[in-house]
């Protein structure tokens, strides 16, 4: 067999692939319960090799305290013995896949993780939890991104940024977040003030791990990545990095101090963070000098993969959505209340990165058929699903009469409130389960439709959608729901792991061997089919979102005032028109 | 032995007995798929022989169109064959259950029904439905209660009634319902002519069995009970009987037509109607001449039976609850906005009876249970509803976080308004089945409260609470929310055939034997356990009230308008304290 093969691209088209000239990334993805990899031709983005590493640790990875649910930390070396396994077995996979694969022809690693995920680190960038004297202290472990025991301090950093710094909060949606990296720093330093002390510096996990494949660990050194400063740790070159003393002083002097041992510059993902250094190229197999991208959040990255573009939204549907999308960063860009974060670069070069989500999606779906749903749909959590969706395909759009709010977890976007909960109106004497499931579908793509309206309404107009996720590749029902109430084109990346795939992009674009548009134009690739919405189905959801809208804004906003007498009399007329 | 016998009587005391001067009285309660007899002891309400009947036509006793869902209606001949059946049943069963028993002790029927339930009759009181030409057509049968074909109807009654004779509104809530009389006879007039045109007159099932069994249907001649006439054909004399003709000719000039051959007199159900014919006697076995009462409907003779008086609601606790006080007629009483119905006499004799309802109590509960609760906590209705009480008893009042409205099948009062639906709020994804099932107990004993509320606003005072029905006995968990929420003490009749038992009194009254009020104190008795409002948990429902009465309002009436930002935050500050 020559260095030359003809395989069948996506699409159908034939085209020739020269081995000899072929190049590869690897996207390193690091979520809450386990590590990945993704090993990744980047003339097609076709997938090579890939490993899962879960973490040791805890529970599922999570290191928990019986005394205060609130509390979700990760044990660092899970990190490091995750990196150099998933790395591993990235490059045996693709050996056997591949059999003139040469490890050489890996250009770059891009590393995306969860987030804010601080570290306590000492001077040389060590992580206090790898130490020996910290190596039981929860408090020296680092903060997983759900770690909540900072909601004290989130709110008073909101209440403080309000007051005095309010250019911070714009920026960030109007409300600082208890799983961010302020709170959790503050919260350390009050709680556990031995081990704040004992902490030289912080470093984001996404940063980090660059770091450590790098060689230099040095907090002082290490780039850190604009994604994570911009939208958690309130970093913004309009006012010059990171908060300024003054306002930090306010929160506790400490802060104030520390900011000098952080960093001053953010950089985007497509720039190099460094290159693999001789240990770990000896670790895991790679050739030194393979180029490390600076790090990025999980989303992030993973709406590139999805081909996020200005026009194009993205969005993750898992337990909760993450919503990306950008725009050019020459046109200028108004603060977009309700919104997680707007940050320049934190998604593409040259455009601001607006990213958006839902507290719960696939969460609520999970309690449903969890507690809600009798056996007499089936007896495991997936037969009652394919029952009910094969039910509700049967009845068509507002012929149940429900309407409800998708809130069981709070609101993330565009209200930012954890404190309100779920509502289910309409119910009779006939209502069946498959019609609760459907409204909750329906409740979720409002949900979704009320952050794209948000975005235009403030000049970011958004023409298709891109999903993600298992929901996406595995429930059309939902997906047609989705597609006659947004209104948009809904497409499916072709990716099923789109986070790894995005990282994978960055690795490549800092190792400048390609572009990270030719490599997204050459990798982001969605499937076939496409949901588009039908115009009847699109009506009826308009007059159901104006009900759903005036519940969302009765229950969630100080600001609405009025009736509502008319709500369920207009359910009751809607779903007699559509029996 | 002796004709002296000794009993222990329930409470405990010894009484004796006089066989030879015993008295007893038979109660007919035809219900909506049966009807049932009871015989009683007038001494001391001792049931001693009792029948059920289930009348044999159409699905469960109704004759349904497949064509319309609307339709519910009854065979005449259905209860001319359980009555015969239920006497005789009863007589049998006294008879071998007190070995000196004699028919001839028997000295008075009395006969409660469902209603409005219409029978087109000829000339002579033979329903039509009994005549061959019309054996096979459904407009000449009898119209049940929950015929709702004529909604329109009502709508147009309610309509032109508002515009000129608002006094007719007024005593019956403000609203005409589908279920009523004049309702159902013009649209009988509208859709089927013929039917209408052959009827000479129209009978109230509970005036056609008195009339049967005292020999004379003659419709110019029988007696009307004003239970029925005053609560659903708008019969008072204060407007000198029914609607004048003026105002029936606008809705229709045949019914102004009509109203010389109903009725110009209606009377209270301890009168006598007649006394049992030769034929009869001969059929069931009973000596000629007892008397008869007057008849009237099921929750009102019931009420009676749970011992209303002035300060005593009656709420008969089913699939949905009638609610029974009375006002004594010498006080005055000003209209009450939303009950279902004042009318003077329709209850005791010398007072007011207010009625009142919940559309959907315990059908709501059989509903959930029916289509939203897992296996896991059974595998039956009955096995789920023990566990969930089980589990529920085990929780605080407010510790869910949840509140629903109880509208599942609309409102009866005191929004008197079917076009509402049902609502649940304040779900997270940890909210579990019997956590539902408490919210929506909590939600029909809300809307208990607040006809309670509302009959007291307009100065009828709420004391004490007697229940009855399947819910009232079997579940204790349910009655101590009651209790808590209502603030009163919760009582349960004794008897398990309260509308019998009811009917039984009235026909002991009209004999004559025995006044109503000595009837009642010897009969009417109430179980040794008595729910009592435990004072914290009061507290919390009445914060719980406060919010259930702001949703109540906001979706339930046109007067309301305001905020409700602060619902879902006060249910989660209520749920942390109460956890």
């Amino acid at each position: 067999m020559s260095g030359v093969g003809a395989c069948l691209a996506p699409g159908g088209s034939l085209r020739f692939r020269t081995m000899s000239q072929s190049q590869y990334a690897i996207g390193l993805d690091f979520g809450t319960n386990s590590c990945r990899s993704l090993l990744v031709d980047l003339s097609d983005g076709s997938e090579l090799g890939s490993m899962v590493f879960d973490y040791p640790s805890g529970e599922l990875g999570i290191l928990t305290d019986p005394k205060d649910p609130n509390v979700a930390r990760q044990n660092p070396q899970d990190y490091l013995d995750g990196l150099e396994a998933v790395i591993k077995g990235a490059l045996e996979q693709a050996r056997s896949e591949r059999v003139d694969f040469d490890a050489a022809q890996v250009v770059g690693i891009g590393v995306d993780t969860t987030g804010s995920t601080p570290i306590p680190v000492d001077r040389e960038g060590t992580p206090l939890g790898l130490k020996p004297e910290f190596k039981d202290n929860l408090a020296a472990m680092v903060w997983l991104w759900k770690d909540h025991t900072a909601h004290a301090e989130a709110a008073e950093i909101t209440e403080k940024a309000a007051a005095l710094r309010p250019q911070y909060l714009a920026k960030c949606g109007g409300i600082y977040s208890s799983e961010w990296w302020w709170s959790k720093l503050l919260h350390l330093k009050r709680s556990a003030p031995e081990v704040f002390e004992a902490a030289h510096s912080f470093v984001e996990h996404c940063d980090y791990i660059p770091a450590v494949l790098a060689g230099n660990t040095d907090p002082a050194a290490l780039k850190r990545g604009v994604c994570a400063a911009g939208h958690k740790a309130m970093y913004s070159d309009t006012w010059g990095g990171l908060p300024d003393k003054e306002f930090l002083a306010e929160l506790d002097p400490a802060l104030a101090e520390l900011r000098d041992r952080l960093f001053d510059e953010a950089v985007p993902a497509d720039r190099k963070a460094g290159e693999l250094c001789a240990e770990w190229a000896a670790k895991t197999g790679l050739p030194e000098g393979v180029a490390i991208a600076v790090g990025a959040f999980d989303c992030h990255m993973g709406a590139v993969a999805c081909g996020v573009k200005e026009g194009t939204l993205t969005k993750i549907l898992g337990t909760s959505t993450c919503d990306i999308t950008v725009s050019p960063n020459d046109k200028g860009l108004a603060d977009i209340p309700g919104v997680c974060g707007i940050v320049d670069g934190s998604v593409l070069p040259g455009h601001f990165g607006i990213e958006a989500g839902q507290s719960a999606v696939g969460d609520i779906f999970l309690w449903f058929v969890n507690h809600l749903v009798p056996d007499s749909y089936g007896a495991s959590a997936g037969d009652k699903f394919a029952k009910m969706e094969e039910a509700l395909s049967a009845q068509k759009s507002g012929a149940s009469g429900l309407l409800a709010l998708d809130w069981n977890n709070g609101n993330r976007t565009v209200l930012v409130d954890v404190r309100l909960t779920g509502l289910l109106l309409g119910q009779t004497l006939h209502t069946e389960a498959h019609e609760i499931y459907r409204a909750y579908i329906e409740a979720t793509a409002f949900g979704a439709l009320t952050i794209i309206r948000r975005m235009e309404e403030y000049g970011v107009p958004i023409e298709e959608v891109v999903t993600t996720g298992g929901l996406a590749v595995k429930n059309a029902t939902l997906m047609q729901i989705y597609a006659d109430i947004l209104g948009r084109p809904l497409k499916v990346a072709s990716s099923d792991q789109t986070c790894a795939l995005g990282a994978a992009l960055f690795g490549a674009a800092a190792s400048g061997a390609i572009g990270l548009s030719e490599a997204q134009a050459n990798c982001a690739r969605v499937r076939e089919t496409v949901y588009r919405p039908i115009a009847e189905n699109q009506e009826v959801y308009e007059e159901l979102y104006t009900l759903y809208r005036t519940l969302h804004d009765a229950f969630g906003t100080a600001a609405w005032e009025g009736k509502l007498d008319y709500v369920m009399k207009d359910l009751l007329a809607i779903r007699e028109r559509q029996r």
